[in-house]
């Protein structure tokens, strides 16, 4: 089944920062069909890099990001459910964004686009759900920064979601999850090609966002799923090169990702969505976690995965012990993985069971919108 | 105390890459008093970025890198032992590295210095202590690089050395801390001022190398460590700036390492020793690990760190099952603490009480060369 993505124009968007966006495009996909009660649609939201082709497969033959957890008899079951994915607010991949036009100047944003928050990512997501003419969704759910925008969206819009999964993620940053980030921000404005974020219709700055990506790569894996996957072992040769060519494997797979990444992604897209993670608490503002997922209504599964570094399972862990010292109806599960951060999206057995089970209940006692007020 | 930097001239070094280096530096400081039967020295080996200034405090101050670990009373302690370090072959602190004069040429070496191994760094070693007419060091001890150095020793030298304090190390490194180099040396040939290494006298390619550093920052210490120093605490400032300056106080301490580290160190060091690092395998040869410490005659004090997740503790328990199948003298000390990959430099209240011991143990029990024989 190939996919198309959509768009559709918000016309006015006003930002946590304050400055109101006109005219935002918003690009999306769907997947499976709306019911005539209009209560079986699910928003998926994607991860720091990703889009909105989520699933089937687009015109060059490309998979959605999670296509083996979106379909028919999968996890989230298009035979059943209306799956939406847009991608965020500050993306590079038909949502405006700091590679879109400025209308003001009519050259693109660069570092002139307005600092973007989760927040202001979900706020423009409702605007989408509504223009769908969708009261109240099923579900919302994502993994790593998608995982952010489900507990805003726990928090913003509660009457607006039955049930939340939040997976391998986060309430807050913590510092070494910042530093991170931050790394790979330098990487990028050390690129003399940056231009302070000017580089359009010029020479990106790809050097900087590929070392950028390396780094990324590193967190999204485990020390044993590199150790299964590359180990020690040479890439074509037999002896080291002692100049400084390609030696080992995980060398090569690095370089060849992070070269590849330049392709499809935009520098500026990287500092404005790496800040939004990195500004992102929940907890802001609230005397405690548990005081500001106060106000949400919905049913929670928690998911994380033993062997993520970079998410680790303490943090799902502080969200559950917050939604449970609120009462909520939470479900948590800690799988058992050797793939890291990218578990969520690879290693999908155990998940698709639970999600299934979950969605399933959550079916059989959703909460129509006229019932909650 | 003041101690001076003192140099010593190889003449010749024939490096694991067939090559040979001529007149070879050697930059080295001691501490204490050799004893007339020359059995009380103890080499110490300093780990990636650090120097032959180990201990005592030098013309500006600045304490050695160890110095709360060796000196009067101290775990290494200089009023019984007579305490060496030297800066590694390949370094850019006193001795023979790649910003040092190619005599071919009259012009640095840059990339046309020859590859080296953490063997090569051994060697010239083993040429100082023969040119200090120490016949068998009581120990020889480090941390991280430094371990690795000394697991060298006890395979290379094995009649040379009475005990062995390999700390925080590997005997080889895994695909992922080859990555964290690999990510570190892109950075540094990302940096247009690099020139292909060519870029002494000109501008040297500091953005990249401070990215590098950033880099090595976080694998150095550990999540909670960071967590405990920074967590989410903004650096001079209220609110987010949605500049892409500092916000937080993680940010600032990683920019300012990264920019303090240019001064310091030398690009092509970083990539010559890193891929020195890379390239260590004890193991290399061998049907085993085991097998490959056959050889050794050594007794064994190996230490790790609960938090260190750089070299993780089941690298050290690899090296001590390794040691203990050969039936070697070993004793293993997995300590607690929460500085990661940096505790064996600041958290040394247990790590001092066990080499004192082990040390005092290994004097009592020093055979000398010509027992051995």
């Amino acid at each position: 089944m190939i996919v198309e993505t959509q768009f559709t124009l918000i016309p006015s968007l006003t930002l946590d920062v304050g400055e109101t966006l006109k005219d935002v495009t918003v690009a999306y996909q769907t997947y499976g069909t709306l019911n005539a009660d209009r209560m079986n649609a699910i928003l998926i939201e994607h991860a720091f890099t990703g889009d909105a082709h989520a699933a089937g497969i687009d015109h060059e033959g490309k998979p959605g990001w999670w296509a083996n957890m979106i379909g028919p008899g999968k996890a989230f079951d298009t035979d059943r459910y209306f799956v939406i994915c847009s991608n965020v607010l500050g993306g590079c991949r038909g949502t405006t964004g700091p590679s879109s036009i400025n209308p003001a100047t009519g050259q693109p944003y660069g570092l002139k686009f307005p600092g973007i928050t989760i927040s202001d990512m979900v706020r423009l997501q409702k605007a989408l759900i509504d223009a769908l003419g969708i009261p109240k969704l099923l579900a919302v759910a994502g993994g790593s920064m998608g995982g952010m925008q489900v507990l805003e969206w726990a928090v913003a819009y509660p009457e607006a979601v039955e049930a939340c999964l939040p997976i391998a993620t986060t309430a807050r940053h913590s510092a070494q999850q910042i530093a991170f980030n931050e790394t790979g921000r330098q990487a990028i404005m050390a690129d003399p090609d940056f231009h302070a974020g000017d580089y359009y219709y010029k020479t990106p700055p790809a050097r900087g966002l590929s070392v950028a990506r390396m780094v990324g790569h590193i967190t999204y894996m485990s020390d044993e799923s590199m150790r299964e996957k590359f180990g020690r072992r040479l890439r074509d040769k037999k002896s080291f090169g002692y100049d400084f060519e390609v030696d080992f494997e995980v060398e090569s797979y690095l370089r060849y990702r992070g070269s590849q990444f330049v392709g499809r992604f935009d520098a500026n897209s990287y500092l404005y969505i790496t800040k939004a993670m990195d500004y992102f608490d929940l907890s802001a503002g609230f005397p405690s976690l548990a005081a500001s997922l106060e106000r949400a209504r919905s049913r929670f599964l928690v998911i994380s995965f033993t062997s993520d570094w970079l998410y680790p399972s303490y943090q799902s862990q502080e969200m559950v012990n917050a939604l449970r010292g609120r009462n909520h109806d939470v479900t948590y599960c800690e799988l058992s993985s050797n793939y890291g951060h990218d578990a969520f999206l690879v290693d999908i057995g155990e998940q698709t069971e639970i999600v299934r089970g979950f969605l399933a209940r959550c079916v059989r006692e959703f909460r129509p919108l006229e019932v909650l007020r």
